[in-house]
């Protein structure tokens, strides 16, 4: 079998591990390592992961809860989809929401960020890393050094459940508070772990906070001694964890952070692919939702289809070729567009082929479909 | 490889499935099943069940938020710690909590369940049907009959992490509104899946409730159109699905609902094998928690240590002849007691010998404790 199957495989397999108790010190090592782990991909020293059995979503509600008091403003960069699902979340939680909204394809531009970071008091600013609805890639340095220029009590919370372990993000050095991600992305893992990691200073403001946290679940207050007894390699109980998916997540850690290629090296392969596959739907005459290659994800591409053609056309022959994609999901072109992921093993382990396999079969897919229509 | 040992292997392979798109029909057929043989367990024909990432406490999360306005009552029946931790969780929602306590090791008395309802109007009154840490057993079906004669507007929220597919519960003809429930108890699934049954009464609670639901993931106006849609065989999005343990948790749905023996035999199993265990502590001196037979569950037993010894006298013990045991939980008598489970495949599939392995496990262990001492 080859090597870069085997490393798909070797997460599956701690996916599949005999279920061994939350309570055993087995099972504290592993999730300790996980904790210091998810630091480490992240470039920080002291940031505080939670690792909690949920979907990414659950992230939402952890900043939300925790760090929002009813009342208290929050600012909202909008960039797709997914800013529009975390203004729910917020306002569920009582926060005053404003948005700053980019036109589609695009995201919201840092002299727009510090505009309206001067003109009110902001606890948070949200921005989506890579809207997976659209593909658009936010510049998150550049909004953390905005923010902790002009507003610098303001925290700087990441939606990075499409970009963490595919683009760099740099926790520390760029003055980011919080990331938000989920397992089943550039982390490899199957889906089921919520993802969170606070700066210390995220988590002075938590501490400080005046009313009370207004989750059960999604709690700090419950969590943090947790993490830290997990930490260091002791058990203690709030809520059971999804003991077999940190195995798996563990052992997807592992291969990320000990593997053969070093994290930057990581993030280059990533771009790398990308380049190829945007490349390759240029030449075919074929136009990406974003609109410039400085807000383009490295991840994934959202390629609008060619104008005669849709969905129907093209997905369906890729998926006859074994090259699943999705359809849209932005309201707004929803029926326009389609999107291709490459994170992970299909950038990171050239061997697979797998970029050259998409490239073909979009080729072919396109081809056929056309002909389909002469 | 035995039979027995191949059903365990099943829900763990399942468990390592390749990671399938949640937008797939393939998968939306077995998140389908899931729902469907998840109402059967209960005996409910049209319940309606939320299968979420997460824990079981999440369950306490979607009752507080989707069904207890802000300021409405609440009776928590206490049997043991987890009915603290769901007042904690209904308080964080601004429910106001009333308790009727059972002293360490019984039930609540239905006598006393139907002052406090005649009381007070009560929103919801909880009772955790088997507490993990007294292993007392409540009697659901009487508490449900209180509640429909004396106050038919309360309703009844079966706390059944530690009983469902190990004791019966029946949610319509004992008019039950709530099962709460996890993956990794009764149910044999690795854990990480929240599992909450809603009766159609509950339901109607739910979408006449004046105020906003103050939970974004654990919203039920989010998930429901969610969990319809897959029962429907038709895939939807609101957060990813843990998509493996969905598949893990169809595998273990089969084997109870379709396997060898049928429902009703499953839980005289697991009296049988709670009878054995319970009878072989009673041979050895040793007393259970639960202070009589009515009031002890089937699926796990809590035994004091007899004078003189102590958790490191027996669990390591035990542990060194391949018996897994857990310390005390309940905090007035946490060094005082331990708990052996005996659910699922160990009650069910007799020729594992299990039971056997258990009982003479605690005879050696016991012995040999007595003799360092003597």
């Amino acid at each position: 079998m080859p090597d870069k199957v085997l490393l798909i495989l070797q997460v599956l397999y701690a996916n599949a591990h005999p279920s061994m108790s939350h309570m055993s010190p087995d099972f504290a090592s592993v999730f300790g390592d996980c904790i210091c782990m998810t630091r480490q991909i992240l470039y920080s020293e002291d940031a505080q992961p939670f690792l909690i059995a949920g979907s990414g979503t659950l992230g939402w509600d952890q900043v939300s809860a925790n760090l929002v008091e009813p009342g208290e403003n929050a600012l909202v960069l909008h960039s797709g989809y997914f800013a529009d699902s975390f203004v729910d979340c917020l306002q569920t939680y009582g926060a005053n929401v404003d948005q700053v909204k980019a036109p589609i394809g695009d995201s919201v531009k840092e002299s727009d960020v510090e505009t309206a970071l001067k003109s009110k008091k902001y606890k948070v600013v949200t921005v989506t890393h890579v809207d997976t609805s659209t593909g658009v890639l936010s510049n998150i340095k550049g909004v953390a050094e905005v923010a902790r220029r002009v507003s610098p009590d303001t925290l700087v919370v990441v939606d990075g459940v499409c970009s963490v372990a595919s683009e760099e993000i740099r926790m520390d050095d760029w003055g980011i508070d919080i990331v938000i991600t989920a397992s089943q992305k550039g982390l490899g893992t199957p889906p089921g772990l919520s993802i969170l990691v606070a700066s210390q200073r995220a988590m002075k403001v938590f501490q400080n906070r005046k009313t009370p946290i207004t989750s059960y679940y999604a709690s700090w207050k419950k969590w943090l001694p947790i993490m830290r007894a997990y930490e260091k390699n002791s058990a203690a109980y709030f809520a059971t964890p999804p003991v077999n998916l940190i195995y798996a997540y563990h052992t997807s850690l592992r291969q990320i952070v000990q593997g053969p290629i070093s994290l930057e090296d990581r993030f280059k392969a990533h771009k790398n692919a990308s380049r190829r596959v945007k490349d390759a739907a240029a030449a075919l005459g074929l136009r990406c939702v974003p609109l410039s290659e400085d807000v383009s994800a490295n991840g994934m591409t959202a390629i609008y289809f060619p104008d005669g053609l849709a969905a129907s056309d093209i997905i369906a022959r890729l998926l006859k070729k074994d090259v699943v994609v999705a359809g849209g999901l932005h309201a707004s072109i929803k029926e326009k567009y389609f999107r291709i992921g490459h994170m992970g093993a299909t950038a990171v382990d050239i061997e697979r082929g797998d970029i050259d396999r998409v490239i073909t079969a979009l080729n072919e897919a396109l081809a056929e479909a056309k002909a389909s229509k002469a």
